[in-house]
């Protein structure tokens, strides 16, 4: 059963910045933003005024959601420390949403599908997930050790620096916003959840 | 005129994380933790505690305070947005501190002194004080650069990568708490404030 009642507000930075805000008649509100690296000062009045424009304030909020990596990106770590900030006057439970779950529900496919995202220095992010659900967990994969893996359809965001051939590329069907509802309405009431989450940190590098 | 009444919270994260909480009534508390990066993990229980065990709710605070900088540490963006994130619910005024000023304190003179830390790839964050006045603004150098300039007292937290043999280096004699507490105390109360800061750049790959 998926979570209720909400609203709950939700927060990805993988593309830019997309927020959406669910609220309790089912209605669904979303923003997002362009710029290439999250910052707070983007950050929270994309935030606020999502809420200001619904009527609804940080306290009416039942939950937070936030995409919690994998990812390079620094903005990973100002959406959580972001988002943990708010909540520690809050206390409303924080789920986190693995970035990689949201590439592939922007395929909008019912097959087995990899989402990847390029990790620099020879390294890709990977995981393999089939109708929302996680086949294979997130890791860090050396680009050689991926291609060693059985050829399938694929999605990525970012782009791929190796050749693929043997691969099937999944076009993007879905925007960032539309794939973070879809992620937000299927985390289901028994999920795990804690007062903040962090980054997922894949590589020893990133944590430091 | 110092900032007045009380209670505001700083918090720095030159070295580890401090935080201290200023009271009305002029007393003082302090907590670091000596953990080499910042994560939200830890910063928001140490302010959390630092809070609770003087009976301090977050809506009592008058205010915040938070160094920006310059610094190349991931703590840096997580404490700006840590505090952002708190301060979206409570609307209470942010002031940001220079971690090069907080740094000039530790050294305890009244004499002018640059407050140095290594920005790596060859470069020196810079600036120059005198009892607490800026007299020369953090500005990212080459090393080269600074070695150019008159030979005078300096201070460093961080370790000097090249020799500065006709400097006179000064020891740090109060803590980073210490610091940190002289700092906040000295905030005028016509000082400049915003909703929430952001790191200082000052170099350009540190904004992406």
């Amino acid at each position: 059963m998926p979570l209720s009642p909400r609203p709950i507000l939700a927060l990805d930075t993988g593309v830019g910045a997309s927020a959406c805000l669910c609220l309790p008649d089912g209605s669904v509100f979303s923003a997002t933003m362009k710029t290439p690296r999250a910052h707070s000062r983007e950050l929270l009045p994309l935030l606020q005024n999502l809420l200001q424009t619904h009527g609804i304030n940080w306290q009416d909020l039942q939950a937070f959601a936030v995409s919690t990596g994998p990812g390079s990106f620094t903005g990973l770590r100002v959406a959580c420390a972001t988002i943990a900030g708010l909540n520690a006057s809050l206390h409303k439970p924080v789920f986190g949403l693995s970035s990689l779950a949201i590439t592939a529900l922007q395929a909008d496919t019912s097959a087995p599908i990899w989402a990847i995202e390029d990790a620099r220095s020879g390294l890709v992010y990977a995981a393999q997930y089939e109708k929302g659900q996680c086949l294979s967990a997130p890791q860090c994969l050396s680009w050689q050790e991926f291609l060693s893996l059985k050829p399938s359809a694929y999605i990525s965001i970012s782009d791929v620096p190796v050749a693929l051939d043997d691969w099937d590329v999944l076009p993007v069907e879905l925007s960032r916003e539309q794939a973070l509802i879809q992620a937000v309405s299927a985390i289901p009431n028994t999920a795990e959840h804690a007062l903040w989450v962090e980054p997922l940190y894949l590589q020893v590098s990133q944590a430091e």
